[in-house]
C-alpha cells in the first residue's frame, strides 16, 4: 500500500476563499480516499467550515496564517509582504520541506508563481519554469504549456517545454510517446520564428525515444487535438488560451440568447436540454482546471480564481495524480536522458 | 454621382479557382451595382463563366493571364516565378497603375503580401504593412491586426498598428473615436512585452484626437467586443485568430454531435431549428471573410482561400466599402496628423 498523498492547500486564495477550498477538498477525499491535507489559513475561519466535515477533519491538519496575498498584489509586493508568513508561501513552504507533496492555490498566479520559483528554486538543467494547461479538444485532452509563466523562449528553453509537457502528457495520459507541436504560423516567408525553427531542428535531430515530434501545428490546431503537447512561449500561449476561453463565451452567449428568443426555440431547448447539458459540460472550465507549474523542484498548482468548489476539487484532483504518477520524477528522467544524448 | 469602385480580381486564387470568383463577383455586384470589375486569369475559362451573367459581363472587363501562383507556392518562388505575368502579380499592378481601386485574392497569402509589398511599397511614416481581421464579437465587431504579416513589433511600430486599425474602424463602423486596446498578458511581474508598455505609454501621452486608447486588454477580451481595436504583432495575432476559429469549430462540433445522439435531442433540434441557424449564421466565417493589407501604397484584400461565392462576395463586399470611404485617405490623414504631434 503506497503512502497517502499529502496536498497543501493556500485555504485563503481564489475569489471565494475558505469555504471554497474547503468543499473543494471534501469533494476531491471522496474520490481519492488515500489523501491527508495541509489547509494553510485563518484557524478561526477554517475550523467551523471543518467541523461540518468530519471525514474532511480527520484528514486534514491547520497551519494558522494571518496574512493572505491579495488578487491584484504585484508579485514584488506579495514577496516583500507574503515571504514565511502568508498562507501562499507557507503552502509552497510544506512543499520545499517535503511536508507536502504537491502545493494547490487559487490565488494571485504571479505572485504564486514569483513565490514558487523564488522558494523552490527551477529543476537542474531548466533555466525558467512553465505553466501548463490541460486543454479540452475533439480527441480529448491536450497538454498546452507555456501559457503564461515567462515571455520569450530560445530554442533550448522551447525545447525544455516539449520533454517537460511530454513528461505530463505521459503521466495524466498514460500514453509512452505523446506526440508533440510546435505552434507557429504559416504565413511568412520564412516559416514563424526562428526560434521555433531551431528548436524544431533539435527537436527532430535528436529523436527523443519519450516524445514524437510532429512539427509546426497551428492555433486552429488546438482545438482539433492534432497532438498531444503543443509547445509555445508564454506570451502566445496566454493569448491562445483566453481567447479559446473567450470564443467558448461568446458562442454560449449567442446559443443561450438564441434559444430563449422564440417559443419554438425554448421548447426545442426543452426536448434537447440534456444534449445541451452535455455540450456545456464539455466545455466546462471546471472539470479542466489547473496550471502545472513546471520545472521547479516542487509540484505547484494554480487553480482559476473563480473556480467553485467543483472547479477547486479538480485542481486537487490533477495534483494527486501528479503526485501518484510521480510527474517530477519522470521529468527529471526525461532530461537527463534528453541531456545524455 | 461619385466614380464607380473598380476592383481587380485575381481570378485564379484561392482553393476553387474563378468559378467562386466569378460567381462572388455576381453576387457582391447584386449589393453594389456602381462596381466594375477587371478579371484577371485565363480568358478560357473566365468567358464562359461571364456568359451565363449578362450583368456582371457587362462590367467586367478580362485580362488574359497564362500564369497563376499555386497555394503551395513560397514567396520567393511565387516572385519569381510570378512577377509581371501572374493573375495575382496584374492584380496588383493594376491597383498600383491606379486602374483599379483594390486587388482582391483568395490565393497564397505568403505570396500576395510579398508582391503587394514589393510592388505598391509601404506608405510613408510605415516600415512594416499589417493585415487586419474582422473579428465578430458579442457586441457587433472589431478589427483585429496584426494577423500575420509580419512577426514581431516594436513600439513605433505597434503605434502604427493602432493608428491604421482606428482609420479602418472609423471608415467601416463610421465612429469617430474608436477605442483601441493593446493585447497582452497579465501574469508576469512587468506585465506582459516592454515594446506593448512602451506603445501603450506613448498612445496615451500623444492622445491622438481620432482614437481612444483603453489600455492593454487580454484574449478574451477579443470576444467580448471590450475595444473597437485590439492591437498585437503577428505572431500572437495569427494564432488568437486560428486558436479562436479551432475553437469555434470544436463547440460546433461538440453541438453537432450532441444534437444527433438522441431522438430527444434530434426532435429538440427540429423545433430550435432556427435558432441554431441564426447561431450558425452569426459564427460564419464567410460573412466575415477578408483581410485587409494595411499600410501599403495601395488597396489589397486577401479573401480566405477556401471561400465559396458568398464568402468571397463578402471580401468584396469590403473592398468595396473601403474604397468607397477612402481608408488609404484616412490612414495618411490620421499618420500626418500623428507625425505632426
Amino acid at each position: 500500500m503506497p503512502q497517502n498523498v499529502c496536498i497543501a492547500l493556500d485555504a485563503m486564495g481564489g475569489d471565494h476563499g475558505a469555504p471554497v477550498v474547503v468543499a473543494g477538498a471534501d469533494i476531491s477525499l471522496e474520490r481519492h480516499p488515500d489523501t491527508e491535507f495541509v489547509m494553510i489559513g485563518c484557524r478561526a475561519i477554517l475550523e467551523p467550515l471543518l467541523a461540518e466535515r468530519p471525514a474532511l477533519r480527520a484528514v486534514s491538519r491547520i497551519i494558522h496564517t494571518d496574512v493572505a496575498v491579495k488578487m491584484d498584489d504585484k508579485p514584488s509586493q506579495a514577496l516583500r509582504h507574503g515571504r514565511w508568513k502568508s498562507s501562499m508561501w507557507v503552502a509552497i513552504d510544506g512543499v520545499k520541506k517535503g511536508d507536502a507533496d504537491v502545493a494547490i492555490s487559487a490565488g494571485n498566479t504571479g505572485a504564486l508563481m514569483a513565490m514558487a520559483k523564488f522558494h523552490l528554486k527551477t529543476m537542474a538543467g531548466i533555466d525558467r519554469p512553465a505553466i501548463a494547461a490541460l486543454w479540452p479538444t475533439l480527441r480529448g485532452e491536450s497538454i498546452v504549456l507555456d501559457v503564461g509563466a515567462t515571455i520569450g523562449a530560445d530554442a533550448k528553453h522551447l525545447v525544455d517545454l516539449a520533454v517537460m509537457g511530454s513528461a505530463m502528457a505521459r503521466v495524466l495520459f498514460d500514453l509512452e510517446r505523446p506526440t508533440v507541436g510546435l505552434l507557429n504560423i504559416g504565413v511568412e516567408e520564412v516559416k514563424g520564428l526562428e526560434e521555433v525553427r531551431q528548436a524544431g531542428h533539435i527537436l527532430r535531430q535528436t529523436g527523443h525515444p519519450d516524445l514524437d515530434y510532429v512539427g509546426f501545428v497551428e492555433g486552429d490546431d488546438i482545438g482539433k487535438g492534432t497532438v498531444d503537447v503543443v509547445v509555445t512561449e508564454g506570451f502566445a500561449g496566454n493569448i491562445a488560451l483566453k481567447t479559446a476561453e473567450g470564443t467558448a463565451k461568446q458562442l454560449a452567449e449567442y446559443l443561450r440568447s438564441a434559444m430563449s428568443r422564440t417559443l419554438s426555440a425554448r421548447i426545442g431547448f426543452l426536448f434537447a436540454r440534456k444534449a445541451f447539458a452535455a455540450v456545456r459540460d464539455k466545455m466546462d472550465p471546471r472539470k479542466v482546471n489547473g496550471g502545472v507549474f513546471l520545472g521547479l523542484n516542487g509540484l505547484v498548482i494554480k487553480s482559476h480564481g473563480g473556480a467553485d468548489a467543483e472547479g477547486f476539487a479538480a485542481a486537487i484532483d490533477l495534483g494527486y495524480d501528479m503526485v501518484r504518477y510521480k510527474l517530477r520524477a519522470r521529468i527529471s528522467e526525461m532530461l537527463g536522458q534528453h541531456a545524455a544524448e
